[in-house]
């Protein structure tokens, strides 16, 4: 039994989702780990964890627009927008979403399902530097 | 420390919440293993995860009312809708829910509260064979 | 590679954010464990849990007020009421977050970003004292 980190930084550019599958799939394989699991962890407030669909855009854009609807900048009752409209929509869609996911591994690879993705949830409006540990627990060798 | 995967296979029959608990109880009986975690993951994008109120089906009753309503099948905006009117929503409620758990475990047991179940919550109308995985980490004696 | 597992105990006073964050750090401290992960548990269905910004207190009021507008206590279609009217909005908010959460562990410290605590999601009007469970595992050394 090991166990194996790393992080990844990703530059988001406004509000959407952005595919972290090959990242966390490339720390997977440098682990050597063949069976276990690895846990994918964001650290902050305003962005968020989901695991989507991957083949299909519009698929995204639907989830983009729903939560727009759903927590809207122009809430009258927010009082915690010190960072603008963005700020505290930011942190109830994190909420709402993840912070942490656990992905199994078999035969050293994440063993997602066909359509699914790992994706950054970005909830603020300007560009931001966002950071992920994705830490890795197994065996080398199969048993 | 060992690690022990299996995978549960479920056959759904359209909306509706499914209990696993017993399934996944059994697969860490299985594994050995009386001290650590178990960690589940399903590996779909239109059906998720969640540990809900296991006594009373009412409040289970509750739970998918209140998603057919916030997430209602005919949203005008929606534009992912080539499999039907329950594309888009299956994976907006997947999203509000989760693709994975960690439950720990002690004395070879799920640590799951009295009135935790852990369900499958299928969003699609038609039935389906769903798949989740399984994977426990531990030691096999108490330290 | 070692687990280690401590139950926390919560005094809760009505519905709220109560944070955890030292209790989480300290049963990592008291693991000697350097690099891995902690799991924590809630071991309930009308609590939750939640990783939230820890600076500003206006955020936490923002989201407890979002919560109690998206799952209203006069809901007319619910049938699960017979703990009172905020029985099954509990179990609701409660899927909505989330009960387990992985935080990775690096030089013995749990990695959370700047802003991040650990909230327990406290959904119900009158005094609870809840039980989670924190599992730690890793390695005792850095390699």
């Amino acid at each position: 039994m090991k166990t194996h980190s790393e992080s990844i930084g990703i530059e988001t550019k406004g509000k959407g989702t952005y595919e972290i599958t090959d990242a966390v799939e490339g720390i997977v394989k440098r682990s050597g780990v063949a069976t276990g699991i690895a846990t994918v962890f964001l650290q902050h407030t305003s962005a968020s964890l989901v695991i989507f669909e991957n083949a299909d855009r519009s698929a995204r854009v639907d989830l983009e627009q729903f939560f727009e609807r759903l927590v809207p900048e122009d809430t009258d009752y927010f009082t915690h927008t010190s960072e603008g409209p963005d700020d505290s929509t930011s942190h109830i869609k994190m909420v709402l979403t993840r912070s942490s996911e656990v992905i199994p591994i078999a035969e050293g690879r994440l063993q997602l399902g066909t359509w699914q993705g790992i994706y950054l949830f970005e909830h603020r409006r300007s560009s931001h530097r966002r950071r992920l540990v994705v830490s890795v627990i197994g065996e080398e060798r199969r048993e």
